[in-house]
């Protein structure tokens, strides 16, 4: 399989038609052509199937898709079909938060460990969680199996952090301190930038504003 | 100007320009050149000149771009010299964090009022903001002149309280709840779907190990 050779913006389109599928999963739909697809989605039936093609394209012209039958193999794809083990560095208010979530669970991923290098929070309990130092990682990284560690940690500090990560056998980061890590091409990174995300909200604002 | 036809392609890449820029700002450096920001923050030369050409190019060929003057003019485009008054609605433990992380303030992003509808919460402080009920919505937004509106509810309820601040008034939507709005076209949305985002990090580890 030529996996690797997908774009990143196929790739982002994924978990959205994952999304949608699951949905009409849980509301009994058995079959879904490409053209309501497309309508529920605000896509064009085109891309969806230029989308399902690379990936031998799931369905039967002018019959629809198997909703089930989609909904699965897209998650083999996406890599759902076993849980990933995932520990957070920094449990400050964000780092909270996350632990706190639990649909993350619901898709297979767990959160095994949560660190801080403040000692104020050792011993601090976050849902089944409990706050450990920092020197516990390298140990934890590899007794628990983590492969995924979630950076809720500020910027002055991931770079180096992250470092120590990938010595310790991390192989993917969901980065959500505001610097862009520098970390070997085999380790994933998935950032998510929050003042980003933010700022470009600002410029789509604006730019309306003036423009309409 | 025609700042509508900008790809929001290029757009999402600003508040990383922007933020490189006020890195190298705070460091003291007067002018730099598109090949060495181009090593600097691991994109193409060729590709910071097109993007900064959408805009009028903003630099001298040869001589390097002016900093400060680059970083002022991409903020001004991005709409941070002047601010935005926000209001979080759910002060559940995402909701909570967003107001209490101090960042957003300093690019001009005041969160002016955390909303929830559970009784509970009601009157609790979270940094200088009090919790209040859903039913003062509408005559704050109007007397606090909030445009943007930060989602930090369950999905089942997002599309109708989206529907509810469109009427009062909101012209953009922070999205942190999993669900697409249905809002008009002249209302901006910025959506952060984490489980996608995480989900997508999930493919990326699976295609890297299985074909590696």
């Amino acid at each position: 399989m030529a996996e690797k050779e997908i774009s990143q913006a196929v790739i982002s389109r994924l978990p959205r038609y994952f999304r949608y599928l699951g949905e009409l999963k849980d509301e009994g739909v058995e079959r879904i052509s490409s053209q309501d697809l497309s309508v529920l989605m605000h896509v064009t039936a085109s891309q969806i199937r230029q989308d399902f093609n690379n990936f031998g394209g799931f369905g039967q012209q002018g019959y629809g898709y198997n909703v089930e039958y989609l909904y699965t193999e897209i998650g083999k794809i996406l890599g759902l079909d076993h849980t990933h083990n995932l520990i957070i560095i920094g449990a400050g208010n964000l780092g909270q938060a996350l632990a706190n979530y639990m649909n993350f669970e619901r898709r297979g991923f767990v959160f095994e460990g949560i660190f801080d290098q403040n000692p104020a929070l050792y011993g601090k309990q976050i849902r089944n969680l409990v706050v450990q130092p920092m020197e516990n990682l390298r140990e934890f990284v590899t007794a628990h199996n983590i492969d995924i560690a979630v950076l809720c940690i500020p910027k002055t500090a991931a770079v180096a952090v992250a470092d120590d990560l990938v010595k310790c056998g991390i192989k993917a980061f969901w980065n959500f301190a505001h610097v862009d890590l520098n970390v070997p091409e085999s380790v994933e990174v998935e950032n998510v930038h929050l003042s980003d995300s933010l700022i470009k909200l600002s410029y789509n604002l604006n730019a309306n504003h003036h423009e309409a």
